[in-house]
């Protein structure tokens, strides 16, 4: 079988895939352009997503699964693969450890104050005053009830915090004290302390948060979008902080990425941004090669795919 | 009874105190200077602790029980308080949350690098390459395994990580995965990714981390110090970071307080020193109270009194 991916692995990970699977023929280019020659016959495309367009789709006629060793698959020319009846999978699931991590360590630092606490100590000053607070007792709204929504509940759980979910359904979930629907994400918000989403980008989300949400929260409420930045428009955001109907935006998905040099979120005192980076740790690329490998058991064996995406849901 | 305070709880405090035992004479001042006065007639002395000298002792001929809204009594002139057979308690476990939290703060932030990240942001630079690690499946050895210990632990467990205690006993304790007995300190750090010292100051602990405790350590292993400043000498600690023993130093307490303006910490770019701030939220005057509560219910009722203070050894 041909597999071809569009990125190198470490070579480690590289002759750990050749070693479990003999009679694979496995490739590894840097970027889908290097690996233009070989497309044709390619039956198992491994990318992080963002590289396929109609036309390379066009171009893999022997095609049958892409791994997507990402979550997101909004960049991809979703009906062309439909068409073509390639199947998706994804890395899903991957990021819950790392973005939940990165999520405590935004509220960690805005209850403790651990930027401010730097500045005091670059310029010498032992200040006690500044006053911290607690997570304990606090509580978090999260967008988003899936893997990684839970594994952040799960921790606000053991900070002592109270937890409310928001999804589509309102149906109970793990770790969550409560649920809303997300038509009712106005109540839902309205005694946040941390408003947390972490919602992929589909039809339903993009836009999802609109200016009535942030005019329903606490004027001490924090924002942490670690999703996707085109659930709320920038203007909207920057005008519920600049009319200070929240306290503090921690950004790190944005409407267009890179972030633009210049932009008003870059210095905006009120506003965190990080360059989308709270799922990358060393452990990225071996937690999404174990659902790869799995998959290919599968996909040669028979058994159930992990991480299989309706196409027509988007997720 | 005369109940003195030498430091001013909110006012909202006050008149509940009050309030819930009308029949006691409750006075408060800002500090014991201001007292002086009544210091004769004051049978129970409520105050952080800093402020008795054996002095103040002598000029206290009513009292039977002093309160410490603090947990460190190291500054008592405690062979002058056991000799007039006062007794101490003190507010010993009301700093576990916000202690707990902080620490795992200094964790996230040295994992995540989000001083980094902030530089990075204030120079509208977006850089995705900043190597991020994760807190799961990392060892924590947290020397002190009282109720502060005990709560770092049980959240590093809720970040997957390994615990590891250090005591005198060796005795097992919940929440941690092993425990070592502290003349085995330097076999119990040596796979640590963080130690973490929660220690009193006692005649044991003074001085009781010694190179030989920083050479077993990993290089790329952090320190932090939210115990007591005594537990290492300021040069040994030094030379490790400089020696590049461990990676970095998160200090909240000194041998010196305040750290001097100038000090070699301060702008050491290995060493993170906040303020001796990590049990400082507002919860605390409240949370002190209630310990207060119960002790004085015990005090005029009888009954077993929370955190009753075994001067001999000091804690």
């Amino acid at each position: 079988m041909n597999i071809v991916f569009t990125f190198r692995p470490p070579r480690d990970i590289q002759a750990d895939i050749q070693r479990k699977f003999p009679e694979e023929s496995f490739s590894f280019y840097k970027n889908i352009e290097e690996a233009d020659d070989v497309l044709q016959d390619a039956e198992i495309l491994v990318t992080f997503g963002s590289d396929l367009t109609e036309d390379i789709i066009g171009k893999c006629s022997s095609l049958k699964w892409i791994m997507a060793a990402s979550a997101g698959i909004e960049e991809m020319p979703l009906s062309a693969i439909e068409e073509r009846d390639i199947f998706v999978t994804n890395a899903r699931g991957i990021h819950k450890i790392p973005m939940a991590e990165f999520t405590l360590g935004f509220m960690l630092n805005h209850v403790k104050r651990f930027p401010e606490l730097h500045v005091l100590e670059k310029a010498e000053i032992w200040n006690k005053q500044l006053p911290l607070q607690e997570l304990a007792g606090k509580e978090a709204v999260i967008l988003g009830t899936g893997a990684i929504g839970q594994e952040i509940a799960r921790l606000c759980k053991a900070f002592r915090m109270k937890t409310t979910g928001v999804n589509r359904s309102g149906c109970s979930v793990d770790e969550f004290d409560q649920i809303f629907q997300m038509n009712d994400l106005a109540e839902a918000v309205r005694e946040a302390d941390f408003v947390v989403a972490v919602l992929p980008s589909t039809p339903d989300t993009a836009g999802a948060l609109q200016p009535e949400h942030f005019e329903a929260m606490k004027p001490t409420a924090a924002f942490i979008n670690i999703g996707r930045g085109d659930l709320v428009s920038e203007q909207v955001l920057l005008s519920a902080i600049n009319d200070e109907e929240i306290a503090h935006a921690y950004l790190d998905v944005f409407t267009v990425e890179p972030l633009p040099e210049g932009h008003p979120f870059w210095r905006h005192e009120n506003i965190t941004v990080t360059p989308h980076i709270s799922s990358i740790t060393k452990a990225y690329v071996p937690r999404a090669m174990e659902i790869f490998e799995h998959n290919l058991r599968c996909f040669k064996e028979g058994g159930d795919y992990q991480n299989l995406i309706d196409i027509k849901k988007g997720y």
